[in-house]
Protein backbone atom coordinates (compact mmCIF):
# COMPACT_ATOMS: atom_id res chain seq x y z
CA UNK A 1 0.00 0.00 0.00
CA UNK A 2 2.62 2.36 -1.17
CA UNK A 3 1.38 6.05 -0.32
CA UNK A 4 1.64 8.89 -2.82
CA UNK A 5 4.31 11.52 -1.50
CA UNK A 6 3.29 14.83 0.09
CA UNK A 7 3.62 18.06 -1.97
CA UNK A 8 5.19 20.69 0.28
CA UNK A 9 6.12 24.57 -0.41
CA UNK A 10 8.57 26.06 2.13
CA UNK A 11 8.44 30.15 1.93
CA UNK A 12 10.29 32.23 3.87
CA UNK A 13 11.84 35.94 4.47
CA UNK A 14 15.04 36.50 2.74
CA UNK A 15 17.50 35.43 5.77
CA UNK A 16 15.37 33.47 7.50
CA UNK A 17 18.00 29.89 6.70
CA UNK A 18 15.23 27.99 4.03
CA UNK A 19 18.18 27.26 2.27
CA UNK A 20 20.62 26.04 5.05
CA UNK A 21 17.41 23.56 6.39
CA UNK A 22 16.44 22.02 2.92
CA UNK A 23 20.25 21.31 2.27
CA UNK A 24 20.28 19.72 5.82
CA UNK A 25 17.15 17.86 5.27
CA UNK A 26 17.95 16.56 1.84
CA UNK A 27 21.34 15.53 3.19
CA UNK A 28 19.62 13.62 6.47
CA UNK A 29 16.69 11.90 5.08
CA UNK A 30 16.47 10.09 1.47
CA UNK A 31 12.47 10.32 0.90
CA UNK A 32 12.15 14.12 -0.13
CA UNK A 33 12.87 15.76 -3.56
CA UNK A 34 13.23 19.23 -3.84
CA UNK A 35 11.67 20.90 -7.22
CA UNK A 36 13.98 22.93 -9.35
CA UNK A 37 12.64 25.95 -10.87
CA UNK A 38 12.99 27.05 -14.49
CA UNK A 39 13.71 30.64 -14.78
CA UNK A 40 14.67 33.07 -17.56
CA UNK A 41 17.26 35.06 -16.08
CA UNK A 42 20.58 34.47 -16.91
CA UNK A 43 22.85 32.05 -15.03
CA UNK A 44 24.90 33.72 -12.05
CA UNK A 45 28.23 33.23 -11.72
CA UNK A 46 28.62 29.12 -10.16
CA UNK A 47 24.76 28.24 -11.21
CA UNK A 48 24.44 25.37 -13.44
CA UNK A 49 21.76 24.51 -15.10
CA UNK A 50 19.27 22.04 -13.42
CA UNK A 51 21.07 22.32 -10.13
CA UNK A 52 19.96 26.00 -8.79
CA UNK A 53 17.18 26.22 -12.29
CA UNK A 54 16.58 25.01 -15.49
CA UNK A 55 17.89 28.01 -17.41
CA UNK A 56 15.54 28.55 -20.60
CA UNK A 57 14.66 31.46 -23.48
CA UNK A 58 11.29 32.84 -22.74
CA UNK A 59 10.49 30.96 -25.71
CA UNK A 60 10.80 27.36 -24.30
CA UNK A 61 9.45 28.91 -20.82
CA UNK A 62 6.34 30.43 -22.60
CA UNK A 63 6.24 26.85 -24.74
CA UNK A 64 5.93 25.15 -21.04
CA UNK A 65 3.35 28.07 -19.68
CA UNK A 66 1.07 27.45 -23.42
CA UNK A 67 0.69 23.50 -22.91
CA UNK A 68 0.12 23.97 -19.05
CA UNK A 69 4.09 22.18 -17.77
CA UNK A 70 4.13 24.25 -15.06
CA UNK A 71 2.40 24.20 -11.76
CA UNK A 72 2.66 27.75 -11.10
CA UNK A 73 5.01 30.52 -13.29
CA UNK A 74 5.16 34.65 -12.10
CA UNK A 75 7.28 37.00 -13.43
CA UNK A 76 9.44 39.39 -11.31
CA UNK A 77 11.63 42.20 -12.53
CA UNK A 78 10.89 40.55 -16.27
CA UNK A 79 12.05 37.63 -16.23
CA UNK A 80 9.50 34.37 -15.56
CA UNK A 81 9.89 31.60 -13.01
CA UNK A 82 8.11 28.38 -12.79
CA UNK A 83 7.59 24.82 -11.06
CA UNK A 84 7.81 22.36 -13.78
CA UNK A 85 4.99 19.88 -13.51
CA UNK A 86 6.38 16.51 -14.60
CA UNK A 87 9.25 16.34 -12.26
CA UNK A 88 6.66 17.19 -9.51
CA UNK A 89 4.71 14.73 -10.37
CA UNK A 90 6.65 12.15 -11.08
CA UNK A 91 8.16 12.45 -8.22
CA UNK A 92 5.34 11.98 -5.46
CA UNK A 93 3.97 8.93 -7.72
CA UNK A 94 7.44 7.28 -6.74
CA UNK A 95 6.49 8.26 -3.15
CA UNK A 96 8.96 10.70 -2.64
CA UNK A 97 7.87 13.99 -0.55
CA UNK A 98 8.14 16.76 -3.04
CA UNK A 99 9.71 19.90 -1.55
CA UNK A 100 8.97 23.63 -3.68
CA UNK A 101 11.07 26.28 -2.13
CA UNK A 102 8.98 29.34 -3.76
CA UNK A 103 7.79 32.77 -3.44
CA UNK A 104 4.43 33.41 -1.62
CA UNK A 105 3.14 34.73 -4.59
CA UNK A 106 3.65 31.24 -6.58
CA UNK A 107 3.22 29.14 -2.82
CA UNK A 108 -0.93 30.63 -3.16
CA UNK A 109 -1.12 29.54 -6.53
CA UNK A 110 0.23 25.89 -5.63
CA UNK A 111 -2.11 25.51 -2.87
CA UNK A 112 -5.19 26.97 -5.03
CA UNK A 113 -4.54 24.47 -7.89
CA UNK A 114 -4.06 21.17 -4.94
CA UNK A 115 -5.59 22.41 -1.49
CA UNK A 116 -3.41 19.23 -0.15
CA UNK A 117 -0.36 20.96 -0.13
CA UNK A 118 1.40 21.82 2.93
CA UNK A 119 2.32 25.67 2.55
CA UNK A 120 5.49 26.86 5.08
CA UNK A 121 6.70 29.30 6.02
CA UNK A 122 10.04 29.46 7.25
CA UNK A 123 10.53 32.71 10.06
CA UNK A 124 13.88 33.65 12.87
CA UNK A 125 12.97 33.57 16.30
CA UNK A 126 12.90 37.29 16.17
CA UNK A 127 12.99 40.14 13.72
CA UNK A 128 16.41 41.08 15.14
CA UNK A 129 18.04 37.63 14.42
CA UNK A 130 16.80 38.26 10.70
CA UNK A 131 18.68 41.76 10.26
CA UNK A 132 21.39 40.04 12.07
CA UNK A 133 21.94 37.18 9.57
CA UNK A 134 21.49 39.63 6.78
CA UNK A 135 24.20 41.74 8.01
CA UNK A 136 26.21 38.87 9.14
CA UNK A 137 26.51 37.74 5.67
CA UNK A 138 28.61 39.74 4.85
CA UNK A 139 27.77 40.18 1.58
CA UNK A 140 25.24 42.48 0.88
CA UNK A 141 25.22 46.08 0.93
CA UNK A 142 22.87 47.95 3.40
CA UNK A 143 20.48 48.81 0.39
CA UNK A 144 19.86 45.41 -0.12
CA UNK A 145 19.24 44.63 3.41
CA UNK A 146 16.98 47.75 3.67
CA UNK A 147 15.43 46.33 0.61
CA UNK A 148 15.40 42.38 2.12
CA UNK A 149 13.30 44.12 5.68
CA UNK A 150 11.30 46.40 3.62
CA UNK A 151 9.86 42.97 1.84
CA UNK A 152 9.84 40.95 5.03
CA UNK A 153 7.36 43.14 6.12
CA UNK A 154 5.09 42.75 3.27
CA UNK A 155 5.60 39.31 3.28
CA UNK A 156 4.33 39.13 6.94
CA UNK A 157 1.47 40.41 5.81
CA UNK A 158 0.80 36.93 4.34
CA UNK A 159 2.59 34.85 6.34
CA UNK A 160 -0.95 33.57 8.12
CA UNK A 161 -2.38 32.43 4.98
CA UNK A 162 0.62 29.72 5.65
CA UNK A 163 -0.51 26.33 7.12
CA UNK A 164 2.68 26.15 9.22
CA UNK A 165 4.95 28.78 10.64
CA UNK A 166 8.82 26.91 11.45
CA UNK A 167 11.07 28.68 13.33
CA UNK A 168 14.00 28.89 12.19
CA UNK A 169 16.04 28.11 16.18
CA UNK A 170 18.84 26.06 14.90
CA UNK A 171 19.22 24.18 11.50
CA UNK A 172 18.91 20.57 13.43
CA UNK A 173 15.77 21.64 15.16
CA UNK A 174 14.06 23.22 12.23
CA UNK A 175 15.13 20.11 10.03
CA UNK A 176 13.54 17.72 12.54
CA UNK A 177 10.25 19.96 12.80
CA UNK A 178 9.99 19.98 9.13
CA UNK A 179 10.62 16.32 8.79
CA UNK A 180 8.64 15.33 11.72
CA UNK A 181 5.54 17.96 10.03
CA UNK A 182 6.01 16.84 6.54
CA UNK A 183 5.81 13.09 7.38
CA UNK A 184 2.96 13.15 9.83
CA UNK A 185 0.97 14.14 6.62
CA UNK A 186 1.32 10.32 5.76
CA UNK A 187 -1.09 10.25 8.30
CA UNK A 188 -3.97 12.39 7.21
CA UNK A 189 -7.27 10.50 6.81
CA UNK A 190 -7.41 11.88 3.08
CA UNK A 191 -4.10 10.13 2.35
CA UNK A 192 -5.25 7.10 3.83
CA UNK A 193 -8.27 6.53 1.66
CA UNK A 194 -6.79 2.67 0.11
CA UNK A 195 -6.28 2.10 3.87
CA UNK A 196 -9.39 2.52 5.40
CA UNK A 197 -11.12 0.75 2.37
CA UNK A 198 -8.73 -2.73 2.62
CA UNK A 199 -9.79 -2.35 6.16
CA UNK A 200 -13.47 -2.14 6.03
CA UNK A 201 -13.33 -4.90 3.34
CA UNK A 202 -11.44 -7.10 5.83
CA UNK A 203 -13.52 -6.59 8.39
CA UNK A 204 -16.74 -7.74 6.77
CA UNK A 205 -14.67 -10.69 5.17
CA UNK A 206 -13.69 -11.77 8.79
CA UNK A 207 -16.94 -11.15 10.28
CA UNK A 208 -19.00 -12.74 7.40
CA UNK A 209 -16.70 -16.21 7.68
CA UNK B 1 5.34 33.42 24.30
CA UNK B 2 4.16 30.18 25.76
CA UNK B 3 1.75 28.80 23.58
CA UNK B 4 -1.74 27.36 24.59
CA UNK B 5 -1.81 23.34 24.59
CA UNK B 6 -2.95 21.18 21.89
CA UNK B 7 -6.52 19.28 22.41
CA UNK B 8 -5.98 15.90 20.58
CA UNK B 9 -8.75 13.17 20.91
CA UNK B 10 -7.56 9.62 20.15
CA UNK B 11 -10.08 6.93 19.50
CA UNK B 12 -9.80 3.65 17.51
CA UNK B 13 -10.91 -0.19 17.25
CA UNK B 14 -11.28 -1.70 20.88
CA UNK B 15 -8.14 -3.86 21.07
CA UNK B 16 -6.14 -2.01 18.20
CA UNK B 17 -3.87 -0.62 21.63
CA UNK B 18 -4.91 2.77 22.31
CA UNK B 19 -4.60 2.49 26.09
CA UNK B 20 -0.91 0.94 25.91
CA UNK B 21 0.16 3.76 23.62
CA UNK B 22 -1.56 6.27 25.63
CA UNK B 23 0.90 4.57 28.59
CA UNK B 24 4.09 4.77 26.79
CA UNK B 25 3.50 8.09 25.48
CA UNK B 26 2.30 9.44 29.32
CA UNK B 27 5.60 7.55 30.79
CA UNK B 28 8.26 9.22 27.62
CA UNK B 29 7.00 12.47 27.55
CA UNK B 30 5.81 15.12 29.96
CA UNK B 31 4.07 17.73 28.01
CA UNK B 32 0.55 15.66 27.87
CA UNK B 33 -2.28 15.60 30.42
CA UNK B 34 -4.70 12.82 30.10
CA UNK B 35 -8.25 13.84 30.52
CA UNK B 36 -9.97 11.40 32.83
CA UNK B 37 -13.88 10.88 32.19
CA UNK B 38 -16.51 11.20 34.43
CA UNK B 39 -19.30 7.84 34.65
CA UNK B 40 -22.27 7.25 36.47
CA UNK B 41 -21.24 3.39 35.69
CA UNK B 42 -20.40 1.21 38.81
CA UNK B 43 -16.33 1.11 39.21
CA UNK B 44 -15.01 -2.46 38.26
CA UNK B 45 -12.60 -4.51 40.20
CA UNK B 46 -9.16 -2.38 40.83
CA UNK B 47 -10.67 1.13 39.11
CA UNK B 48 -9.95 3.64 41.51
CA UNK B 49 -12.02 7.17 41.33
CA UNK B 50 -10.06 9.54 39.66
CA UNK B 51 -7.84 7.45 37.82
CA UNK B 52 -9.93 5.55 35.37
CA UNK B 53 -13.27 7.50 35.78
CA UNK B 54 -14.53 9.85 37.95
CA UNK B 55 -17.28 7.84 39.51
CA UNK B 56 -20.63 10.20 39.95
CA UNK B 57 -24.33 9.42 40.89
CA UNK B 58 -26.80 10.14 38.30
CA UNK B 59 -27.33 13.72 40.02
CA UNK B 60 -24.34 14.29 40.43
CA UNK B 61 -23.62 13.98 36.42
CA UNK B 62 -26.67 15.67 35.54
CA UNK B 63 -25.93 18.72 37.56
CA UNK B 64 -21.91 19.29 35.73
CA UNK B 65 -24.54 18.65 32.45
CA UNK B 66 -26.76 22.19 33.96
CA UNK B 67 -23.53 23.97 34.50
CA UNK B 68 -22.63 23.37 31.35
CA UNK B 69 -19.40 21.67 32.95
CA UNK B 70 -19.08 18.75 30.21
CA UNK B 71 -17.26 19.36 27.06
CA UNK B 72 -19.13 16.36 25.85
CA UNK B 73 -21.25 13.29 27.09
CA UNK B 74 -23.19 10.68 25.86
CA UNK B 75 -25.78 7.81 27.32
CA UNK B 76 -24.16 4.18 26.89
CA UNK B 77 -26.41 1.41 28.33
CA UNK B 78 -28.01 3.52 30.87
CA UNK B 79 -25.26 5.12 31.85
CA UNK B 80 -23.55 8.60 31.50
CA UNK B 81 -20.11 9.16 30.09
CA UNK B 82 -18.49 12.52 30.27
CA UNK B 83 -15.26 14.78 30.01
CA UNK B 84 -14.67 17.37 32.22
CA UNK B 85 -14.27 21.19 31.32
CA UNK B 86 -12.46 22.46 33.96
CA UNK B 87 -9.53 19.72 33.46
CA UNK B 88 -9.33 20.74 29.66
CA UNK B 89 -9.28 24.06 29.69
CA UNK B 90 -6.92 24.20 33.26
CA UNK B 91 -4.42 22.05 31.27
CA UNK B 92 -4.52 23.48 28.13
CA UNK B 93 -4.12 27.09 29.68
CA UNK B 94 -0.57 25.44 31.67
CA UNK B 95 0.87 25.14 28.12
CA UNK B 96 0.32 20.57 28.47
CA UNK B 97 -1.06 19.17 25.06
CA UNK B 98 -4.36 17.41 26.50
CA UNK B 99 -5.93 13.76 25.69
CA UNK B 100 -9.31 13.24 25.42
CA UNK B 101 -9.38 8.90 24.79
CA UNK B 102 -13.20 8.40 23.87
CA UNK B 103 -15.23 7.21 21.58
CA UNK B 104 -16.62 8.53 18.22
CA UNK B 105 -19.84 9.76 19.39
CA UNK B 106 -18.21 12.50 21.77
CA UNK B 107 -15.20 13.10 19.53
CA UNK B 108 -16.96 14.17 16.75
CA UNK B 109 -18.91 16.26 19.30
CA UNK B 110 -16.07 17.72 20.47
CA UNK B 111 -14.61 18.54 17.10
CA UNK B 112 -17.80 20.32 16.53
CA UNK B 113 -17.48 22.29 19.77
CA UNK B 114 -13.88 22.75 19.29
CA UNK B 115 -12.78 23.02 15.54
CA UNK B 116 -9.38 23.02 16.09
CA UNK B 117 -9.57 19.78 18.03
CA UNK B 118 -6.69 16.81 16.31
CA UNK B 119 -8.63 13.72 15.57
CA UNK B 120 -6.69 10.79 15.69
CA UNK B 121 -7.86 7.24 14.91
CA UNK B 122 -6.28 4.16 15.76
CA UNK B 123 -6.60 1.41 13.55
CA UNK B 124 -3.51 -2.10 13.73
CA UNK B 125 -2.14 -2.59 10.56
CA UNK B 126 -4.61 -5.59 9.51
CA UNK B 127 -8.43 -6.45 10.57
CA UNK B 128 -6.91 -9.81 11.06
CA UNK B 129 -4.40 -8.33 13.73
CA UNK B 130 -7.39 -6.88 15.39
CA UNK B 131 -8.73 -10.08 15.60
CA UNK B 132 -5.75 -12.07 16.62
CA UNK B 133 -5.24 -8.97 19.68
CA UNK B 134 -8.67 -9.40 21.09
CA UNK B 135 -8.74 -13.68 21.01
CA UNK B 136 -4.64 -12.96 22.17
CA UNK B 137 -6.19 -11.28 25.26
CA UNK B 138 -7.71 -14.87 26.71
CA UNK B 139 -9.91 -12.71 28.92
CA UNK B 140 -12.78 -12.30 26.16
CA UNK B 141 -15.26 -14.75 25.15
CA UNK B 142 -16.14 -15.64 21.46
CA UNK B 143 -19.31 -13.76 21.70
CA UNK B 144 -17.69 -10.18 23.20
CA UNK B 145 -14.76 -10.96 20.34
CA UNK B 146 -17.92 -11.08 17.70
CA UNK B 147 -19.36 -8.21 19.32
CA UNK B 148 -16.28 -5.83 18.99
CA UNK B 149 -15.66 -6.88 15.78
CA UNK B 150 -19.10 -5.67 14.70
CA UNK B 151 -18.67 -2.50 16.39
CA UNK B 152 -15.14 -1.99 14.51
CA UNK B 153 -16.90 -2.42 11.40
CA UNK B 154 -19.70 0.21 12.65
CA UNK B 155 -16.34 2.67 13.52
CA UNK B 156 -14.56 1.41 10.69
CA UNK B 157 -17.90 3.29 8.69
CA UNK B 158 -16.82 6.72 10.42
CA UNK B 159 -12.96 6.80 10.95
CA UNK B 160 -12.60 9.04 7.65
CA UNK B 161 -14.23 11.72 9.60
CA UNK B 162 -11.32 11.88 11.81
CA UNK B 163 -8.14 13.85 10.68
CA UNK B 164 -5.37 11.24 10.77
CA UNK B 165 -5.27 7.86 11.45
CA UNK B 166 -1.95 5.74 13.69
CA UNK B 167 -1.69 2.83 12.35
CA UNK B 168 -0.35 0.66 15.37
CA UNK B 169 2.44 -1.58 13.83
CA UNK B 170 4.61 -1.52 17.41
CA UNK B 171 4.06 0.70 20.29
CA UNK B 172 7.41 2.57 19.98
CA UNK B 173 6.32 3.66 16.50
CA UNK B 174 2.73 4.73 17.11
CA UNK B 175 4.15 6.85 20.14
CA UNK B 176 6.38 8.60 18.22
CA UNK B 177 4.18 9.25 15.10
CA UNK B 178 1.36 10.15 17.48
CA UNK B 179 3.94 12.75 19.65
CA UNK B 180 5.39 13.90 16.26
CA UNK B 181 1.62 14.98 15.18
CA UNK B 182 0.73 16.67 17.95
CA UNK B 183 3.60 17.93 18.37
CA UNK B 184 3.54 19.69 14.55
CA UNK B 185 0.41 20.98 15.60
CA UNK B 186 1.92 23.53 17.41
CA UNK B 187 3.79 24.73 14.21
CA UNK B 188 0.43 25.66 12.85
CA UNK B 189 -0.48 29.37 11.84
CA UNK B 190 -3.39 29.67 14.23
CA UNK B 191 -1.59 28.61 16.98
CA UNK B 192 1.21 31.45 16.42
CA UNK B 193 -0.60 34.62 15.91
CA UNK B 194 1.10 36.17 18.82
CA UNK B 195 4.21 35.32 17.32
CA UNK B 196 3.02 36.43 13.52
CA UNK B 197 1.76 39.55 15.53
CA UNK B 198 4.53 40.47 17.24
CA UNK B 199 7.10 39.40 14.60
CA UNK B 200 5.40 42.36 12.10
CA UNK B 201 5.79 44.65 14.70
CA UNK B 202 9.15 43.81 15.63
CA UNK B 203 9.97 44.37 11.50
CA UNK B 204 7.99 47.90 12.18
CA UNK B 205 10.49 49.08 14.67
CA UNK B 206 13.41 47.54 13.43
CA UNK B 207 12.57 49.17 9.64
CA UNK B 208 11.27 52.74 10.68
CA UNK B 209 14.65 52.99 13.09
Amino acid sequence: MKQQGILAVVSGFSGAGKGTIMKALLEKYDNYALSISATTRKPREGEVHGREYFFLTVDEFETLIANDQLIEHARYVNNYYGTPRSYVEEKMAEGKDVILEIEIQGALKVKEKFPETLLVFVVPPTAEDLKNRLVGRGTETMEVIEDRMNRAIEEAEVMDSYDYILVNETVEKAVEDLHNLIQSQHMKAENNEARIKQMKEELHAIVGK
